[in-house]
């Protein structure tokens, strides 16, 4: 079977903020043959993340965990879709499934233990939107809850912030640290999404932190009896102030620094000392490490979602076409919550 | 009884590098009655720490952990000495200690278990010329031990970067790290540190900083296969250098960040897509953390200096009054191994 496979590609590698002239659309013929071995997927709904800018540099931390994306070549992302053809015995036609493919219209894979690929009617009792699959049931919830509970372990009563907050990953992070019974501070930048914060994610505070002239002073006012956790989104002097209004042994899970993907803001350079004589502990993690785990965690959150107690804040934008400003508009904010893009 | 005591005090706040001129002896009278409860003490060695001088600013993170350092007032500090009265059944006349006491000639103090004192002749099985016990055996031992052991967890094989390594903690880190059976590289910012590292601490490997016009190349050439732990004395740009060079699930024990101190260093701004990506922990932590094990870790150490398996570098100053220009020396690194002051 051959068909002919639309893709997203950068036209060049990306060094400063992405804008949709460094993307082009290319076509090519994708080959599925009965004896490959290889599932070929139409793509319904695809993913986009902020840390796909980190592996579009010519180099960057990120290529040592995930490939770097070469000017003009396909881009995987995660994405779900629907088994067109299949020479696996694991995967039928119509199946429809969740986990790494691309941004295209189709993606052909090979089933293996290393690739992240799930059934959706398997996946946390199955009865979800399909998009659900690849936001709170995907790469984005995954973050949030083995960042939350496995790196920064939260005790009930614990202080929370999340920055971000209306991200993607940080509208998860500050709902699940509420369910663990913390109280949660997050920011955002607009007033918009700060009014969302509050009212329809159950933050107990939330700022706008580009109307704080002083972050340090938000934060105190935000957290008079100081932070135990930050679940860090951000970078740059978001990191700095978290940590000057820390309290003894904190912890800080490094999920991203999104303020330094660009090289448009300056990096953080926190006051060590802060973390020395308050024993602060500093981790970066990402979703990958919580691969075995992902069943587990989907599980507990699809519950949650199924219960109504977490609420999945969802921006999609429709066509493939529309996937360079999608990705672009990640880096001025303007996205509330996971930004997908649907395909027709 | 009545003592005329000199003690070492601070003639202002200190912002940047000290000089012998922010210091001065002053005199008191103190006075200890058999109703007081308190022991009287005559100090013999002193601990010269370069962690006082954030005690000495106007205003520290240090502070939330460590009491601020007023000017003229005394300076509580690590020190060796003989008990000369003892209000206390705990203690007696002869009794020779080490503990928080101060840069002075005499200390009261009165024991608690929240202050650290130890009777010299039950540490670590004894034996110890007197010095010891305010270095390998005093707080420097417990923070390299615990830094090392306790935060870092280094299995066998691993690669150990220490950096100020011919320092009072470095010195030992290294020497500790090198008995867990890993590979260890330290600098040191001059050639006969250098020397010492390789010759007497059996260092694998050495470099002098300040002949480096690149540490990520000098760390690159020491660690061909790259650095698991990073044991940090110093902050900076060599904080940067060392996760530029880390192994995936590399740590780095925030043991001090004495180019940060003076404030005329620029301090560490780290590319953190380096800590996601490698998902590196960066913890700080102090000696007091390990208080409650500070005889189980004096324990195996005393072990090792008896058997010659660790090299125990003090430099010895003479007199009160040699304190003020001690102290400043360690900010230029004059120093080799742990200092102290012996008085008369």
């Amino acid at each position: 079977m051959e068909v002919r496979n639309r893709y997203v590609a950068t036209r060049r590698h990306i060094e400063g903020a992405p804008t949709e002239a460094d993307f082009e659309v290319r076509e090519e013929t994708a080959r599925w043959t009965p004896d490959s071995g290889e599932v070929l997927v139409r793509n319904l709904y695809l993913s986009i993340d902020p840390y796909q800018l980190n592996r579009m540099k010519r180099s960057s931390a990120s290529h040592l965990a995930v490939d770097g994306i070469l000017p003009g070549q396909r881009i995987a992302a995660y994405a779900a879709g629907e088994v067109v053809a299949s020479a696996s015995p694991e995967y039928a036609t119509g199946d429809v499934v969740a986990g790494v493919l691309g941004w295209e219209d189709y993606t052909l894979f090979r089933p293996s233990p290393a690739v992240l690929m799930s059934k959706v009617d398997a996946t946390a009792g199955g009865g979800f939107p399909l998009s659900h699959h690849i936001s709170v049931l995907g790469t984005s919830g995954m973050t949030a809850y083995g960042g939350l509970f496995e790196v920064c372990k939260p005790a009930r009563g614990e202080k929370v912030f999340v920055s971000a907050a209306s991200g993607s990953v940080g509208s998860l992070a500050g709902q699940f640290a509420k369910l663990a019974g913390c109280y949660v501070v997050g920011c955002a930048g607009t007033k918009a999404k700060v009014d969302l914060l509050k009212d329809k994610l159950g933050s107990d505070d939330a700022f706008n932190y580009k109307e704080e002239p002083d972050l340090k002073s938000a934060l105190k006012r935000c957290f008079p009896e100081g932070i135990d956790i930050y679940f860090e989104n951000v970078g740059g002097e978001m990191l700095e102030a978290a940590l000057a209004n820390m309290n003894l042994h904190g912890r800080v899970a490094l999920s991203g620094v999104i303020s330094e993907y660009t090289g448009g803001g300056r990096r953080a350079a926190p006051d060590l000392l802060e973390v020395i004589y308050k024993r602060i502990t500093i981790r970066g993690f990402f979703a990958w490490d919580f691969l075995p785990r992902f069943a587990e965690f989907n599980a507990a959150i699809g519950e949650w979602v199924r219960q109504g107690k977490v609420q999945v804040l969802e921006d999609v934008s429709d066509g493939l076409e529309s996937v360079a400003s999608a990705f672009a508009a990640l880096f001025s904010g303007q996205n509330v919550g996971k930004k997908l893009v649907k395909l027709a």
